[in-house]
């Protein structure tokens, strides 16, 4: 009952569509100098197009985020992962803008990916897919609104991995975005992040159902890639939304506890959330989106400020205060850059105890900013 | 060369020894309720106990440390872990106090713990040894104490894990401590702390080798082992040390990169800490005592202040500014705890880029305070 309701006030049923593109002979040519296609790409809209196609807001997504970013899915019990923020009234308003959201290649959500048939020897790719880059995944996806007819942009949004993104879209299409709100990011990794997810590859590769990538229609390297989840999870939350969250309640054993058995509540919820998370995405496409987040680096060993030059859009910058893995310092460097480029940036530290997922549960105050900065753009656009 | 000249200004060679207590039928009761015995406890000592017993100071270590605090070992390439502030003239002054430093039970340094043979099996423990707590290392060390005639401490001092120890022996036996320095630790685990030593517990009990903890004589879970240090070794530094000392260095492949081998120097570096970690730590030993960590609150569950009104000694407490693992906050409750008690206690927080590991570093902040602290204490108890 209260699930019809939501879905009345908010997109009701969507549905991912699929595109192709890059069809051999004319494959994509990725950051590496390897080539790639055919590819599809797994994307939704909300909204509608305006007739001068000037009302495009195009959402890139985090790690593990998909197309589904708003709306319901047939059977689902939950909405897609930003729908707090896109739909009729809200931040990313669908009376307003014609919303895209795109998946990445290299993923494992409907797009080419390591788990997708390779046309040429008619198996998964596996690990002889290409390395990718936060480059590669926007150039697919300009390839897309190619396809859409799509010439402008009015704004790129996205949090975490989806702030790279935003930010490749800025300096790599100039002329095409005309705002990018990149939210919780950052342009490079540091050792510290890098570190991090190593880590899970290390624990994805350590598993001996990993096989080398080799395991497709064979048992999934699931420990190994919850492992990795548990890691990165910890890294998504803060030391006090943790503790608000579980802070050493223990669970009910019947044995009494004293013994390697989860004991604490955080460890039982980490340990579901590894497991769950294991039901809904590919090992080797963990291994190959976390390589793409550490190669990441916008100014390309260079200098921030003449990676940034580049750019044309308009700028709305979000960090958090509790966001340890890409934390606030990062965001500055950016503004700082823009701004030593006379770039028209707006920048807000957003208070919040939720860590780095409070770009996915901080509504109201980035709404605000959002919305906002939105009318602003469209306002200016016109004038 | 210059190996002989440092040996000559510090301690010279040093030697472990052992001590065996808790003989059947006296074992010692655990917290759990469990019996344990005979006992084990490695230990080191430098400089010489005087005439009335009366400057000793017990040094206790972080998780992975062991008796061999200090000095030279036959052959080593590296003196003891805290050779740079135990030592004449250090800041734990030989010529001036009687240091031992104690292993813990459930270790793997020559004390007794999982990889032990029990004597009733004549097999090793494994996962039958019997969980143990930061009161049980306590209880044992006070064993060893006793049967070394020892009856009061001038101080108790140590970091991290170390930390927990001081607090436990300040609270558990008030009346033979006269001062406590716990550095950069804290009175209880938070949930993140937990959920980051349970993903290292995960990754060994994953590791298909661990064999439900019964590898001794077999091949050793040495990947899950490795992956634990990983984790742990990334708690140990700072955002900050770590740019610093790796940022986004390249190692040169001589395959030219794009693969999922270690392409950043902080990847090699990990993974070369976690793998030589494998070559001197016991995973079981891993699991008991990160559990160890995880069980300990100081309060009970109860008041921090209650429990802490027990302590009758001095405390120094250091923290570190960029420790992230063992954060300021946490030594600021105890000091508050303690000034509602209106116990005597100093605090400083040690501006460092080193993070956790601080504690280890750190010598000429850290020796300034406790060289004036053990001073302080000595003509206190004189006077």
């Amino acid at each position: 009952m209260k699930k019809d309701i939501i879905q009345k006030e908010g997109l009701g049923t969507v549905e991912t569509k699929y595109a192709t593109f890059a069809e051999p002979p004319h494959e994509m040519v990725l950051e590496s100098g390897a080539k790639l296609g055919p590819i599809t790409l797994a994307y939704e809209t909300y909204g509608e197009l305006n007739k001068d196609k000037s009302n495009v807001v195009l959402i890139v997504h985090a790690l593990s985020g998909d197309a589904h970013a708003a709306g319901w899915h047939d059977g689902d019990k939950h909405p897609g992962w930003w729908d707090n923020m896109i739909g009729p009234g809200k931040a990313f308003d669908t009376e307003k803008y014609f919303i895209i959201c795109s998946n990445v290649i290299g993923g494992c959500k409907g797009s080419t990916g390591p788990a997708s048939i390779n046309p040429k020897t008619g198996k998964p790719y596996g690990l002889s897919f290409p390395l990718i880059t936060i480059r590669d995944m926007v150039q697919a996806q300009k390839l897309l609104l190619d396809q859409m007819g799509i010439k402008k942009i009015l704004a790129v949004a996205g949090g975490s991995m989806g702030g790279q993104q935003v930010l490749k879209w800025a300096i790599d299409y100039p002329e095409m975005v005309r705002s990018a709100i990149p939210i919780a990011t950052t342009t490079r990794h540091t050792a510290q992040q890098i570190a991090l997810n190593e880590v899970g590859r290390q624990a994805i590769m350590a598993d001996p159902d990993w096989q080398g990538g080799d395991y497709y229609g064979k048992t999934i390297p699931a420990r190994g890639l919850a492992l990795a989840r548990m890691i990165g999870h910890i890294t998504y939350m803060s030391d006090k939304s943790m503790a608000e969250k579980f802070g050493r309640k223990l669970i009910s054993k019947e044995k009494g506890g004293f013994d390697f058995s989860q004991d604490f509540e955080v460890e039982n919820y980490l340990k579901y959330r590894g497991d769950s998370f294991v039901q809904r995405f590919d090992a080797n496409s963990y291994l190959y989106i976390t390589k793409a987040l550490d190669y990441f680096d916008l100014a390309e060993d260079g200098k921030l400020t003449d990676a940034l030059r580049k750019a044309k859009a308009k700028f709305l910058i979000i960090a958090f205060t509790s966001d340890w893995l890409y934390p606030t310092y990062q965001s500055k460097e950016i503004v700082k850059a823009l701004k030593a480029n006379d770039i028209d940036v707006s920048f807000c530290e957003v208070s919040s105890d939720y860590g780095h997922d409070a770009f996915l549960v901080e509504v109201e105050g980035q709404s605000r900013l959002i919305k906002h900065f939105l009318a602003r753009v469209q306002k200016e656009i016109k004038a």
